[in-house]
């Protein structure tokens, strides 16, 4: 009770979560037809709200999936004939191409240590692949890819599909959509919303490829091929009974956060991560895991401490929940994320019990 | 506010369920890591809660899916090279037959006119067929498959995989879990929850299918392939972050219900079921869709309507949300679902207002 939970996602809730949960139960939110005209207005006030507040075009769709780790499957599922290239430096970007591997494809990789970038400009990316998979922001290591490097890759590859898992930097990073072509993301970590929840961004360039693949007789998947998604999506509706009370605090959270305005976010953001990595850069125990000050997160803060659970331990009793390290960085290190519901006056309070 | 929704789901929800996600909130559940040992926890409990209440037997595995959609096409994925066997006689076993088709398999059907059921002891399912796809209870139609029926099917053919559409029947259905090797269902029908859950339960016979396909280099899809579903849940995990609050409260919702007593459930749906098709058979306007009273269902009551709206309107004006007739019924038909949360008296108020 009371604590606060600085973990990567799931994460601390909005303030105002139980109160707009409240007010969903009062309103009949979870009762009501999901092919009625009220969920229909739930529906397109989630979608419009998402867009006006991450500035995504008019021309893109909204997909509401189960979770991000769906997207994956989905985006691979059906724009893939063979051949996806997947940028991996960590146990996310590494999942989107085993997903393609599990779905019978041949995906290429290029790989970079943990907690390395990339080199973007020099990368070759074979004539075979037909889309560019990106963890923008790598979970697992606290790593980011600058989105300016999109720039490059478009420029040199402008008819490949280029998808970007957001997943742990939305709302705070800032794409370019007439870069990219898809985005996706759970609600969990920066929307501040329980879990349950993946949202898909795209435009119609995976939705050719989709009906490409299909007419040529792939397998694109049934309920949520694009196709079916699409189709439902211009009814504001969903081919099954969604999340509806997720998409419900989507739309509200996404307004709320609206109101307070993204450039204010981000330079929030900014200035947390700014304070926790100049306090953990000064630390004499607990390091920054990734050293390129270039291609460190600002959402996903990892710290290298040689007793993790020490740390995290003394930080929960004084009302702080971290994160642990992930996979095989479980015991060495711990996770902090800075998400827009996180204050500042929280982290600066967090630090002083981590002296 | 303060009306009742009789609707086929989403749907009522009970009225614990306020209280439960309160709760939920103040517990920190939406917070909390999907591999920690509280969530852990919370996964075992639904599991052994649900187990319990519909007394389903210790080797059966429970999966939990994004909805029932998901679980069709799951099972065709992971159980299906080429053949599978669907008793078609509404909108959502033909959806069962379509994700087949979808997937690319090359699915096989018997039909019944809308409304009607089948004569199962002298149905003839070829060889090639590799599961038999059963829709309990038609949603669409108020139609129901006889359970005893499932007794021939197995006699007849015991070494097929039986996989049984439970979605608006539990938990009234009683299942005789030697019979069949899989059931699944989403959670805002008869569980009363809000939707975006959805529940599979399948034994070794399923999941020794998806490795013989996988082994065989059949795609049986990705994360959600029962390979990792089963390797997660062994762990009490799943293989993405879940729907926490929703696993969580129908572990609740089944402990609730597991008091009362799945007998007196069971005659109480009964009981509301005589009432309701009591009073259509005896009304002059408004009659019962399904003559066949050996098919009709006791959950999902369909009842013709010559001016459907007109009835919804005189219901809701009094507090009573029912249902539209599904797909092509709708200017024909209205639909009134008979769950657990639907208490006796409110059936009768609401007849009262449909006189």
């Amino acid at each position: 009770m009371g604590k606060i939970f600085f973990t990567p996602g799931p994460t601390q809730v909005y303030d105002s979560v139980p109160h707009y949960i409240n007010d969903a139960i009062n309103k009949d939110i979870c009762s009501i037809s999901h092919r009625g005209r009220e969920f229909q207005q739930i529906f397109q006030d989630a979608v419009s709200s998402l867009k006006k507040f991450l500035n995504v075009p008019d021309e893109f769709h909204v997909f509401f999936l189960g979770s991000a780790t769906e997207a994956m499957e989905r985006i691979i599922e059906n724009c893939v004939a063979k051949c996806s290239y997947h940028f991996v430096n960590g146990s996310f970007s590494k999942r989107f191409f085993t997903i393609a591997q599990e779905l019978g494809k041949v995906p290429q990789k290029l790989e970079a240590d943990l907690g390395r970038g990339f080199d973007f400009g020099r990368t070759e990316i074979p004539d075979e692949a037909e889309i560019i998979c990106f963890t923008q922001n790598e979970t697992s290591t606290g790593t980011a890819v600058d989105v300016n490097d999109l720039n490059l890759i478009k420029e040199n590859y402008p008819d490949k599909i280029i998808a970007v898992d957001i997943v742990s930097s939305v709302p705070y990073v800032n794409i370019d959509y007439s870069l990219i072509d898809c985005t996706f993301f759970s609600v969990q970590k920066g929307f501040g919303l329980p879990a349950g929840l993946g949202v898909l961004i795209l435009n119609n360039k995976l939705i050719e490829k989709s009906r490409l693949l299909a007419g040529k007789g792939y397998t694109v998947g049934s309920y949520h091929n694009f196709i079916n998604l699409l189709k439902s999506a211009e009814k504001n509706q969903t081919p099954e009974t969604p999340n509806v009370l997720g998409i419900y605090l989507l739309g509200k959270i996404c307004n709320e956060l609206h109101q307070k305005g993204i450039d204010r976010i981000r330079r929030e953001t900014d200035k947390k991560a700014e304070i926790l990595y100049k306090f953990f850069d000064a630390h004499n125990l607990y390091k920054p895991f990734v050293n390129d000050k270039s291609v460190r997160s600002k959402t996903i803060i990892a710290i290298n401490a040689s007793n993790p659970q020490e740390l995290i331990k003394k930080l929960s009793e004084n009302g702080f929940v971290v994160g642990s390290g992930y996979g095989d960085y479980k015991n060495s290190q711990i996770r902090i994320a800075n998400f827009p519901m996180h204050k500042i006056s929280d982290v600066e309070e967090m630090l002083d019990h981590a002296e």
